[in-house]
């Protein structure tokens, strides 16, 4: 496989370099503060003893890992601590697909583009999967899809790029499906504190041994470089993805664990939902200047992401070049996402300007 | 591959457990005192801005990749980041083998256990090749094993489990067998501040294209688990690596990087030199302890260890849990080290109790 720049870094390129102010909505780093009891413990981490400072355990430290198992409701035995949300898919979809029950994995369109480059690098095969015109789940693509070659279903709920939030019992469907075929379901649940409808349940809640749940820490305590998450596994699949873990990574950083475990025992509920909160409100004025630009838009139940679609503008590179030079605000190109999107331009909301680059799109398709 | 509860973890449990004191001479863990600027840097990084709380660029934090650049007079861009040596090792390897250049890696006997483990994982084939007594390169034995399915050599200089520290001259002998068979050498060079000879030279010196070196700061700033590692690779390979980088961790920890750039900047060499000293003082007082007990060994180059052998006694798991139970000294089994000293103790100098540690097995050894 060869090295691709990836379009996320091309795009903040090119805004970084433009001859003009340009406000970012193309990264998914949020830009508030992380709980001030992260900062806290990481300062006096600093202070610990050198033995603090050595290997954690493999698979994490047990403090961290036995509060998601509280959190969870699960034995704290099926919890391995990862290099963020992107190690743990990728422990996750490598125990699906070196299992011998086959190569495909299914994945759905639009689609977070870690996931193909993936499947590819672990010698699987990617199959996108039509969704909903709103992002949500159709159960009839999947099960027409799916074969005996599928091993894996990869879903992502609360959905980037879409901002869906899958029903769980549309979710129970296709684990059912995964059954039928073999195959395990990967939910990759890192944007689950940014759920703005209230009805996001995770797919930990069917119990199934066919589910590995994967999350994180990057999105909800602010802290995408902190490269802490973890994957939760149904009992028969842990030893084979702990022996992964240990053989690529030996462990995560551990002043990363140790700031995130104090941080979760002290953080209050005020904290996440006033992320969750102001995530909203800029989804709400984002979206309101979008009817005023007369674009097509799915109000995004979840997530960070709202993903518009201007008419007679479809979401190229070339547009998205465009709209950073001629309007100042920049986006991210649909066909990064696969197919079903590909004209569209997916805007990140995290940035306080997120209504002054509202205005600017409304400016820039008035002028039109 | 199933999960295998490492032997390392196996006999500390067992140490930790055991109805006495035991000195713990098992993990290669530092018990010293990191750089204080590396503290400094860390309380200093948990008070900055929520944007340096994000995604570092996947290749590492650059004031840290220049730094390293320019104390190994080489071109930044060969340079990633890791999750610690180990992930780097993991990357050099994953690229030897999936060259499509063959799937055979020549590993030297006694062998680090990750290598023969990240082998598999790779879907290669590891073969064991033997060293001299001393634990020095054999290149006849190399050039006799290298055929055209080999792709990979690793080397590991200053070496764990030997105390080797291999010669220059023998390691170009090397790279031109392995330019031979179309194969690529790997260096791990993790132990390079602890050579205890002062005749050290990195495999870079070399200048070859078929020499991948990694590294890292987890023994030189005593801060194991903070996983600050790297790869540097020949130009041709850096993409690739880099792919493999960005799709199993996207980025590595923050805070570490951070820390790590800064101590690298702040710290004298006397803090190294004071490190390697503290460990040849406890070497030469183990080893001569060792001559006492009548002890077979071979005094170490360089690193962290003494392989030691005692008449009738071989280093067998079960004479491991013995020396635990009758003497309070834990080592580790020679057989954690492949075939050519399996019936040798690994014991690590990372205790201030290493001489106490040594008369106990003197006196252990003379009542028997």
């Amino acid at each position: 496989m060869e090295y691709e720049e990836p379009k996320f870094f091309h795009v903040m390129k090119y805004g970084i370099e433009a001859d003009r102010d340009v406000i970012d909505m193309v990264s998914g780093n949020p830009d508030w503060e992380p709980p001030t009891a992260l900062r806290e413990a990481l300062a006096a981490y600093a202070e610990l003893p050198p033995a603090e400072f050595q290997y954690p355990p493999s698979e994490g430290i047990l403090d961290l890992r036995e509060a998601i198992a509280a959190r969870r409701g699960i034995d704290v035995d099926r919890i391995i601590l990862t290099n963020g949300t992107g190690e743990a898919n990728y422990l996750g979809m490598a125990r699906a697909l070196e299992r011998g029950a086959g190569s495909e994995a299914l994945l759905l369109d639009p689609v977070y583009p870690y996931y193909p480059g993936k499947t590819e690098l672990l010698g699987g095969e990617p199959t996108l999967v039509p969704t909903e015109r709103d992002g949500g789940l159709d159960v009839d693509a999947i099960r027409e899809a799916a074969s005996e070659e599928t091993t894996l279903v990869v879903l992502n709920t609360p959905n980037n790029p879409t901002g869906a939030v899958y029903d769980i019992g549309k979710i129970r469907e296709v684990v059912e499906i995964a059954a039928e075929v073999d195959a395990l379901v990967l939910a990759d649940e890192v944007y689950d504190r940014f759920d703005h409808t209230g009805s996001f349940e995770s797919a930990l809640s069917l119990g199934s041994d066919r589910v590995i749940v994967t999350s994180g820490f990057s999105k909800s305590m602010a802290i995408t470089g902190f490269r802490v998450g973890y994957a939760i596994l149904p009992d028969e699949h842990v030893d084979a993805a702990k022996t992964r873990h240990m053989l690529v990574n030996v462990a995560g950083s551990r002043p990363a664990q140790y700031a995130v475990s104090h941080a979760l025992e002290a953080t209050e509920p005020a904290y996440y939902a006033e992320a969750r909160e102001r995530l909203a409100d800029r989804i709400d004025a984002f979206t309101e200047a979008l009817d005023t630009a007369g674009a097509e838009y799915a109000r995004p139940d979840g997530g960070f992401y709202v993903l518009a679609r201007f008419d007679g503008f479809p979401g190229t590179m070339e547009n998205v070049k465009r709209l950073i030079d001629e309007a100042g605000v920049a986006g991210m190109p649909g066909d990064t996402f696969g197919t079903a999107r590909d004209d569209w331009i997916r805007f990140a909301m995290v940035t306080p300007r997120s209504l002054e680059a509202a205005e600017r799109l409304v400016d820039y398709f008035s002028e039109e």
